[in-house]
């Protein structure tokens, strides 16, 4: 029953996506072997994942500490990308290869439970993707998976990164809600302590396995309002 | 068939609101008296449904100019409804009731078969408000009518209101596409021509008694790529 805890007023959730929705690295490991393995490449398909994504904050904090103007994910990918793949001695590859693989973030799958269980949440929440993926990022990854967003937030409607503040609370004014009516539903600690730092409720899911088996959040290392082992139960624990 | 006309490489479909895809005028009228009429007012509701549509353009014309920041369209009707509230003798509302009939542009219908036709048209474009209605209100619209965006686009994300170039170009922009693989949508040349102008497709969709009987857009005043008397025309002659 959410009525008589704290959780009651929550009208919308914000949601992490890489990681906490969809399984970016064995998705990026299939596309970067369906894409490179006909070129005669054969490589660590999953380090190639684990390296492109370790690029992941340094390229974003070229933007959050201002030494870049703002520029969308796929384009921090696109860069992150010729900066990491020739240590797997990878050269010259031509442009449309490297668009291509850039574009594999945009055919990520989702964890199993997601689909269903947003769709749930939809019935008695408003739902947005609070992501730094850019718009056509998160369109791509929605008609793949089914994900029944009402708006696609976060970080290119905010011209920022998250953790900067600027990137929840935009997404809170998009829906004219303050923070305390809002929650961020993320498999990160790091998400929810900056967005707990805006007012607003928060969510854990577990995702023991994102990084490799065991190599993942199975518990917030931070105080959150919820926790779960999937969307499934967090749906649940709302009563939706 | 649109493969060998100039529509071939249309992949987003960009739509105009207010009287495009609902009927402003009937539902203001309807909200307006369900709201004043147990207050004690008897209105003429069609014309304070038209009164309050005549600032609309005034009112945003505010912001186009730069003369005020960017507002959301909900602060704009607010403001519009305090500015001509006074002709219909209105006096002394209490802020709630100003706010309950603020939110009435939350709560618009769809024309008849705008809802079917969209979802139809979604099968093979990419489809999105490019309105100037916030964020809020077009999910509001969205859920009330189940029309199933991709994603909420238009003044809001842009940061100005229609017809700058700059709402049309951050659409095309959000979907990563050149404005000649886009296509807006609208039953108002004024809308057409400017999309147009920044290098958009354009259609056309005649709504006759958007302002009344025989009181609206039977035929577009300007060169368009496409029309249509209902949107199952347009989806009908874009092969959807």
């Amino acid at each position: 029953m959410v009525a008589d805890t704290p959780l009651h007023g929550v009208r919308a959730l914000f949601f992490d996506v890489f990681g906490t929705l969809v399984d970016w690295r064995s998705s990026i490991a299939r596309e970067a072997e369906r894409i490179l393995m006909p070129l005669g490449h054969e490589l660590d398909w999953a380090a190639f994942a684990d390296a492109w994504r370790d690029e992941y904050q340094p390229g974003m904090e070229e933007v959050r500490a201002g030494r870049i103007p703002f520029s969308k994910l796929d384009v921090l990918h696109r860069r992150n990308l010729e900066r990491f793949i020739p240590r797997f001695g990878l050269t010259g590859l031509p442009d449309p290869v490297l668009h291509d693989l850039t574009l594999a973030w945009h055919r990520l799958d989702a964890w199993p439970e997601v689909p269903a269980a947003l769709a749930r949440l939809k019935r008695k929440f408003l739902i947005a993707p609070c992501s730094n993926g850019n718009i056509s990022l998160m369109v791509d990854l929605a008609r793949r998976n089914n994900l029944p967003w009402d708006a696609i937030l976060g970080a290119e409607v905010a011209g920022d990164y998250k953790p900067k503040p600027r990137v929840y609370y935009a997404a809170c004014d998009a829906f004219d809600l303050p923070p305390a009516h809002c929650m961020m539903v993320a498999a990160h600690s790091s998400d929810l302590v900056a967005a707990a730092a805006c007012g607003l409720r928060t969510a854990h899911i577990a995702r023991p396995n994102e990084h490799g088996p065991g190599e993942g959040e199975r518990a917030p290392t931070v105080p959150v309002d919820l926790v779960g082992q999937g969307l499934d139960e967090i749906a649940e624990k709302l009563g939706a």
